[in-house]
C-alpha cells in the first residue's frame, strides 16, 4: 500500500527502507534536503514540504506515519498535516510521545474526522534487519486498515521457540505487533516497556560492578579475583536465566572494550523512564527497581549532588568530619 | 570418563542423565533409595553409600560431584568425602554455596592434596535438554582435567547468534562455560548472575504490575485500559529491547493463567541474592536496583511489617489519623 | 484583625481558636451546623453561608482562609469566594493544594483583582497549643498585611535553641512562619516538607523493625536478644544523633502499645509525597530515598501485588519452584 | 569512682572531661604523649603506658574504657588490657565495634572472670556540654556497678519534655542510658540508630536537593523560584513535623555557607551503615531507605560507575546513542 513518512531520520529512515522492501509506495518528507533525496535514490518518492507529500498520498485513505521526537516538533506537524488532509485520513504516531497526548490528539482530531494512531515502536538501529515490535493504539478500523504496513515492519514470526499454549496461525502478537488497545494504549504500552529496559540495564549495570569492583587493586589481595567480564556475559548467553538481548549487547560491548573506556558514564534518560513512575505513582503501584533506575541516571550526570554536600555539612555539624575527596 | 554424583534431585539427577546421553559412565548415591534405582535404570551405577560410590570410582585421579543444598549438608559431604578420597583426588561443589566458604574448604582440603571445584550450576528443570551454564572455580590443571564433563553439560554453542568480534573456533565461554578463577570465582559469578536474576525479574514484575492496574476498576473510567497482558509478553519477544528468557517464561505463565491465580506472591529469596548485596557493600558499589529487588521478597513473605505499624503510629501522633485497612 | 475561615475541622477549628486566643475577630463557615455552632459559642461569628461570611467581614480588604481538602472542593470555593470578592481581596488556601493549582489560581483571581496566597501548615492536631509552622507563597504586599494572622499561628521564637549566626530581633523564620516566593512557593516547600518527613518516618520505621526482629522467635537462640524498643526510642530522645518529633511520637506510641496491636499497619499517602517525586522527576533529582518511603506505603496497602505473583510464576517457570504462603 | 580511659581523641577526651566534672577519677592513657599531657594538665592522672594505666587503678574491681576506631586496634588493645587484668575486672568498648565481635570477645574474656561491657556512644563532638547518649550491653552486675559513670557521661533528664505515660522517678533511658541487653545489645543498638541517621540525613539531602534545583538557571523561568533554604531549614525548626536535631545542623550550615561550597560531596561511611544493611537481611527485613541512603554515599566517591558506563554501552548498542558529558 501507500505511506507517507515524515522524520528520515535513524528511525524514520530505516522503517522507510523495510517497507519498500516489502514492496509499499513511500512518499517522504523530511526539513533535511540530502536525508530525502537519498531516500528518493532508494526508490522513494521524496515531497519537499508536507503539502506536497500530503497531495503525493493518491490512495484514500491517506495515511501518514510521523516519525519525530517527542514533544513541541511531533505536536505542531501532527496539527500542520491535519489540516492539510480529511475525514478518514489517517495519522500516525510512530514516535515516543506521551500517551496522554495521545489521549488529547486523538479527541482533537477526531472532531475534523481524520483518524489519529499511537505507535510505540522498539527496534532501535537493528529495526531494518531484526524488523519493529509495534504496539499499536487507536480505533479499530484505522489499526486494521493499516495492517499491511504493520506486517511489513514486524519481524514476523522467525526462529524464536513458540511459546507453549500457543497454537494455529500465529497470531498478530507473535509476529511483533499487536493492538493494545484504544488511543493512547500503543504509548503506554510502550512507555512500560522502557521503563522495563531501565529496570533491566541496571540490574546487568550493578552486576558487572560488583564484578569488576572484584578485581580491583583497592581490595585486600586475597580478597582479589581476575575476572574477565567479557567471557562472563558471554556464557551467560547460553543455557542461564539472565539471557537476554540486553546481555548481549553487553557481551559485545565488553569484547570489544573491557574497561567501556569509549563511554563516559553520562546517562541519559527520556520520557518514557520518567512517565512510567508517574504512572506507577496515579496507579499507586510500587516501583522501587525501575524509580532506582531513573535515579541512577539523574545521578550519573552531575559530579556531586547538592544533596551530597548537604551530607557533609550534617557530619561535620554533629562530628567534626571535614570531607574531602580521596586523592 | 567416569563420575560420580551425590545428590540426585532435580538438578542432580538431570546432570546424571545428561552425562549419560554424552557417554560418560556415572556412579551415583542419594540418600532416597528409590532416586538412585530410578537412574541405576537408566544406566547409572547406583552406590548405597558414600563409600561404595568412592569404591566404585576406577579412574585416578577421582572425581565428584556433590549436588546439595547449600550449608551444613554440603560442608558434611565434602568432609566426608575427603576423608575416603586421596591426593589428586577431585571434589566438584555444583550447588549453590557461598564463595568464601569455598574458599575455606578448598585450603582445607589442599592440606590433604585434594582439589576442590566450585562451579556455579545455572539452568534449572531445563538444563537437560537444554545444556548447563557452568560457571567453574579452583585450580587450572583439576578444572582442565574435568573438560569432558563441562562440555557434556554445557549448552554447547547451539543456534545463539555470534557476538560481533568472536571469531575462530568457539571458546568455552561460547559453548557455555568458563573457568572464572580460583576457588571461589565459579560460586562469585554465579552469586552475582542471581543477583542481576532478582533484578530483572523484579523490572519485569513492576512493569506488569503497572500495565495491570491500568485495567483496574479503582481507576476513573477515561483513564481505564483493558490491556492483554499476554499479548503485550508476547508481541515483545520479537524485536524489542526486552527480550529474555525471563519474559518468555513470563509470556508463557500469563497465557496459561492471565491474573496468575495459581501464584499466591509469597516469594522465597535464597543466598545467592542476599550475598550479592553483601558483596556490594564490602566493595561498596552502589546496588540499588538489586538490593531493592531482595527487599521486595522479603516484603512479599509478611501481611504488614512492624515498620508499617509504626508508620501508621506516628501518623496518629502527629495527624490524628487512625488507619484501618481498606474494606 | 479581621478574618474569614471556611472548614473547620481539625486543622480549620484550632486556626480559629488559636486566632481568637489571639484576638482577632473570625468570621466562620462549615457546611455542618453544629461545628460552626461550636465555634460560635468560644466567640467566633458563624455564618450559614458563603455569601454571608464574606457579607460578615468588614474590613477592606477582606481577607478570607481557606482550609479544606486539597482538590475540588477547595478548587470550587475558591472560585464561589472569588465571585462574592472584590478587587483588592485576599483568598488564603491553607490546605494542601498542589503548587501547580496555586500557579493557575493565582493567575485566574488576579485577572479580576483578587489576591490568591497559599500557606503550607504544619502543625497538625498540635498545632493549637505548639503553634503552625507555615510557608506562605504570594504577593508580597498581600502577604505583609496578614502578617498579625500569621504572627498569631506560628509557634513563635519559643525554647528552641538558637541557631548559630542567627543575631539580633528573631526573624519570622526564626518565629515560625516565612514569605518563601511568589505564588506556589508555600504549597512547594510545603510539599517538599512532608516529602521529606516520608522519609524520616520510613527510616525510624526500617530501623526498628530490624530491632524488633532481633527479638523474634523466628531467629536461632544465640542470635535473638531481648531489646525494649519503647526505652531505645526513649533514650534516644536525649543526646543522640536522631532526636527528633518523630521519635518522641515513637517513643509515646511504643510506651503506650510495644506491639503496636492498634493499627493495622495500612499507611495512607496524601498527595505531596506523590507531587515530591514528581518535582524530582521534572528536575532530574535523585530522590532513592523519598520514592521508596512512598513505594513502602503504597505497598502497605496490598497483601499481594500482581508483580510478586509474576516472581513466583517466572520462579516456577525456570526452577519448578511452585510458591505457597508459610504456614 | 575511678575509671581507666585508652584513646583520648575527640570522643574519649571529652568523656574524661566530663567524667572529671563529675567528680570521678580518671587515669588516661593515649599513644600520643602531648595528648594525655593535656588531660593530665586538667586533673586526669595520665598513664604512659597500659601497664602503668592499669596499675594506676586503685578500686577493685578495675574498670578501664576503651574509646579507639573499631577494628585491629579495638582488638588488640582489649586482648593487651585483658591480660593485664584479673578475674572481675571490667573492660568497656565504648566505640563502634561490631556486635558480634563483642560476642566473640565477651565469650572469651569471660574464660579469665574479666567482664566486657559494649557501650554504644552517641554525642559526638557535642557531648562534652550536651552529654552522652549510651546504649550498653553486658553482664547485669558489671552495667550496675558502673552506674556512676553511665550518669555521669549520659544527658539526664534536661528539659526534654516528657513522653505521655513515663511517670514517677526518670527511668534511666529518661537520663539518656539503657542497659539494652546482653553482651553485643549496645553496640546491635547503636549500629542500627546510625542506620536510621543515614536514612534521615538522606531525606534531608534529597529534600534539599529538590528545593535548590528548583532555583536552578537550567528550568524555564516560569517554573524557576528563589527559595532561601536557609529560612526553610529554620521555620522547619518550630512546629513542622520534621523537627530534629539534623535539621538543627543543616540550619546553622546553610546560614553559614548557603551553597554549601566548603563542603565536597564526598561522604564517607561507617560500619554501622554497612551492618545494619546486614542485619537487615539476616533477619528478612525490607530496608530499602537504609540501603538506598549507604549505596547514595557509595556513589558520592566516585566520579562514575563502570555500571554508568555499560548503561551507555548498551544504550550505543541498541540505539546507537554515543554518550558524552554536558558541557
Amino acid at each position: 500500500m501507500e505511506l507517507g513518512l515524515i522524520g528520515l531520520g535513524n528511525m524514520g529512515g530505516n522503517i522507510t527502507r523495510r517497507l519498500m522492501r516489502a514492496g509499499h509506495r513511500c512518499v517522504v518528507f523530511d526539513t533535511k534536503t540530502e536525508t530525502r533525496e537519498a531516500l528518493a535514490k532508494e526508490g522513494a518518492s521524496a515531497a519537499d514540504s508536507l503539502e506536497r507529500l500530503v497531495a503525493g498520498l493518491k490512495q484514500k485513505p491517506r495515511a501518514v506515519w510521523v516519525m519525530l521526537p517527542a514533544g513541541k516538533i511531533t505536536e505542531d506537524t501532527v496539527n500542520r498535516l491535519a489540516a492539510l488532509m480529511e475525514a478518514g485520513d489517517i495519522i500516525i504516531d510512530g514516535g515516543n510521545s506521551y500517551y496522554k497526548d495521545d489521549l488529547r490528539r486523538a479527541k482533537e482530531l477526531s472532531a475534523k474526522g481524520i483518524r489519529y494512531v499511537d505507535c510505540g515502536t522498539s527496534g532501535g538501529v537493528w529495526g531494518l534487519d531484526r524488523g519493529y515490535c509495534m504496539m499499536i493504539g487507536g480505533e479499530k478500523a484505522a489499526v486494521e486498515h493499516l495492517d499491511p504496513i504493520w506486517s511489513a515492519l514486524a519481524p514476523g514470526i522467525g526462529d524464536v521457540a513458540r511459546t507453549l499454549g500457543r497454537e494455529g496461525e500465529p497470531s498478530q502478537a507473535e509476529r511483533g505487533y499487536i493492538h493494545a488497545g484504544p488511543s493512547g494504549a500503543g504509548h503506554f504500552v510502550k512507555m512500560i516497556h522502557n521503563g522495563i529496559e531501565y529496570g533491566m540495564m541496571q540490574a546487568f549495570a550493578e552486576g558487572f560492578d560488583i564484578l569488576r569492583q572484584k578485581n580491583s587493586k583497592e581490595l585486600p589481595e586475597a580478597e582479589r579475583m581476575d575476572l574477565n567480564l567479557s567471557d562472563i556475559a558471554e556464557v551467560w548467553r547460553r543455557g542461564s536465566v539472565v539471557t537476554s538481548w540486553l546481555l548481549d549487547l553487553s557481551a559485545a560491548a565488553l569484547l570489544k572494550d573491557p574497561a567501556l573506556e569509549g563511554f563516559s558514564g553520562f546517562v541519559q534518560d527520556s520520557g518514557e523512564g520518567r512517565w512510567t513512575i508517574e504512572a506507577a505513582i496515579e496507579e499507586a503501584v510500587p516501583a522501587e527497581v525501575l524509580a532506582a533506575s531513573l535515579f541512577a541516571r539523574f545521578r550519573s550526570r552531575q559530579e556531586h549532588t547538592f544533596g551530597e554536600k548537604l551530607l557533609s555539612a550534617m557530619r561535620f555539624g554533629f562530628g567534626g568530619h571535614l570531607e574531602r575527596p580521596k586523592k
